[in-house]
């Protein structure tokens, strides 16, 4: 901290219940959404912890996440069956007992008059609270939200469902400067780069990767961009994110990741895009296709997996495949090339690499990926070497194709997307 | 527990550190893969913990999740930089010094002179040890990892890098008899099923969902599958396995998940298969290609999220388009038979609905999807209302048109596949 007369940052703690993820059979995805936010609103989470269903975990959770925190917010445990065990154990910590809010079981009546139905005489546990604690509402879901307090500390209990939650935390985090004392809400802003590494990026700006006020934090995403993120008082953000932006200028995108930018500088030229996709197996197309508007400028898209696919769809050579191998500089190029004539699409991206985990040889070990973007200026390629698993290997290296992607749209003269800050709060 | 005379199951608890994962960047998958291996290796376990890169709070971690466990398995923190505090904070709690280990530091020097490098000297801190600990050998990167004693406890320090730390479980689990006292792996056996919920499985199933040996797990995949588990001694599992087999046997997959299922009957049948699809925009090749060896059944496959691209594509008439709306089981019907023509392959499916988050009307609400399947006996089409966020619509989706292509491949008569259960271990 800069000056020793600034509050430190209140503490915040997360528990995520059920033994479906402490069984191993579900992954946690709630808990970093949740962190992510409760960050960018000012508090600082130093401790998540996930139990199973059992009352004594969640109770045990709970204590010790309360001591010395100002907020923790749980996840699930907050369903009508026996083993949501949620509302019992804050009661249990609170030293109080459950008690029916008619509120709430209206509440839950009219969700399920919404769809023509009844609730079930087990939907009355939903409607009980700890004795004292307030009920947040839950419109896209039957289980209503709890917020207690337990000594110094609020707790705020939300159902595990991830759309449920993150809309009932929408709606506390407007409420979070009342309910935590000291809590200085910060100025947050982000500038997203690709076409650079972590390293490089960080030679470029020494002295200005502060811990504090500004805190200037660096992320380098699967998707193939890298997040720079300025955390501090309005003033000192805006300072710091102007120098930032004057030295890493040249890799700045436009919008709030690669794919993002990618359509948006399509659609500023009404240009359409198309991939030929063979290691990468759809994900090139789904990582443009998590953009909202993308149908604007997707065109007809192909996987071609196998080698007759390149031949018959593409139009790749079964020659140059003979002769270059199938995953190649020259077969690369010739599916964009071919994917964009056969699409009539402005732009095209192919993919052709080993994901594994069979396949690899000694010149073409697994991980080893070409990736192409075909413009009717031409048409470049590049080599990657990826680590990982197949899953892992296919993300990265559809990223690698969206960057090309983006350096194509670069290379070719069109009015510039305007590069700005995204001010995120 | 049947029997008071069998021993408690051992508790194991897992840790996760580094700032990315309390600041929200990263999901913490590393646990939930743990905790289902530890699982199946015999353990329990309790909790889970995230903390960030700072000593103290490793420190807390670990001293609180060795209390009353028969193992606590790490990840993270043994980078050579100066925030990897995982071996500091162990020693701290073992209250010893850290010394280097030689074998250790030539291990990751023997690293880098496979690709011709040479560690640089901040790679030293890797090599060092809580005095006492043994080293864990890591053949996938720099980072060795670190097996030690507290109290009753056994720790094992692993790497963040989800592929090295997977490798380096792996090996240990093998020790995990010698580790920890009183440990029985269980037997553990798996059914899968699809064309069925949870709710018409147990109430198929009463009397044989016991809680322990064997216990019973049924659990749901966003992957379109169920998997009933059983986990017990040798011959009550084995029983139970073929009590459960007789009676969900109408909806068991041959193979471990829907995905691997029909992949695998494709290829026992020599069938092609492709996709065309719109909303789906890739996720279903993406589940296909998750598959090893799809490439010998997988034929060009489209996504065709423009409406253009689905008269151009896959020759949907849009006199079709515009009378029966782009999201209708007509279109979706059109679309499977026009990809079928036009890969050549045996089995087509299509994906047409609304992913959101905008798009929706009243007649046709987000998360309104319509899946089809065409072979040479006919086209199938089926609705789904699906929850959510677009992701998940989109997965769940490709998912359905995958349980629409089993169902679709049942009903063309070929040598059944056999459904048999995996055996896990």
């Amino acid at each position: 901290m800069p000056s020793r007369s600034r509050p430190a940052t209140p503490i915040a703690r997360i528990i995520a219940s059920g033994d479906e993820m402490t069984l191993g059979r579900t992954v946690d995805t709630n808990s970093a959404w949740l962190a992510d936010q409760l960050g960018r609103a000012g508090l600082r989470v130093d401790r998540m912890t996930v139990v199973g269903d059992a009352q004594a975990d969640v109770v045990q959770a709970v204590r010790s996440s309360c001591d010395g925190a100002a907020l923790v917010v749980m996840t699930g445990g907050l369903g009508p069956t026996d083993d949501d065990r949620t509302r019992h154990a804050l009661a249990e910590v609170m030293g109080v007992d459950l008690v029916e809010r008619p509120g709430a079981w209206r509440a839950i009546e009219r969700w399920y008059a919404r769809s023509s139905r009844t609730p079930s005489p087990t939907n009355r546990r939903q409607a009980l609270f700890p004795r004292g604690a307030a009920m947040l509402a839950n419109d896209r879901g039957t289980a209503p939200g709890i917020l207690a307090r337990i000594g110094a500390c609020r707790v705020a209990c939300l159902p595990g469902v991830p759309h449920e939650m993150r809309a009932m935390f929408e709606r506390i985090a407007a409420r979070l400067p009342a309910l935590v004392p000291g809590l200085v809400v910060p100025h947050v802003a982000e500038l997203y780069l690709a076409g650079v590494g972590e390293s490089d990026v960080q030679a470029r700006i020494p002295g200005l990767m502060t811990e504090s006020d500004p805190q200037v934090g660096i992320t380098a995403s699967e998707l193939g961009h890298l997040c720079l993120r300025v955390v501090g008082r309005p003033a000192q953000t805006r300072r710091r994110i102007a120098e930032l932006r004057a030295r890493v200028g040249e890799w700045l995108l436009p919008e709030a990741g690669l794919a993002a930018s990618v359509v948006g500088a399509l659609r500023a030229r009404r240009w359409t895009i198309t991939a030929a996709e063979s290691c990468t197996c759809g994900h090139v197309v789904a990582q443009l296709g998590a953009i909202a508007g993308v149908s604007d400028v997707l065109r007809a898209s192909l996987i071609t997996y196998h080698a007759d696919a390149k031949r018959d769809a593409l139009g790749v050579d079964p020659a140059l495949i003979a002769r270059e191998g199938v995953v190649s500089e020259a077969v690369a190029r010739a599916m964009a090339e071919g994917a964009r004539r056969a699409a009539g699409a402005d732009l095209a991206v192919a993919t052709t690499g080993v994901a594994g985990p069979g396949g690899g040889s000694a010149d073409t070990p697994v991980g080893t990926v070409w990736v192409a973007a075909a413009t009717s200026a031409g048409t470049s390629a590049r080599r990657h070497q990826l680590q990982g698993m197949r899953d892992r290997i296919q993300r990265r290296a559809a990223a690698m194709a969206l960057a090309l992607a983006w350096q194509a749209l670069g290379a070719v003269p069109a009015k510039p997307a305007a590069s700005r800050a995204k001010t995120v709060r």
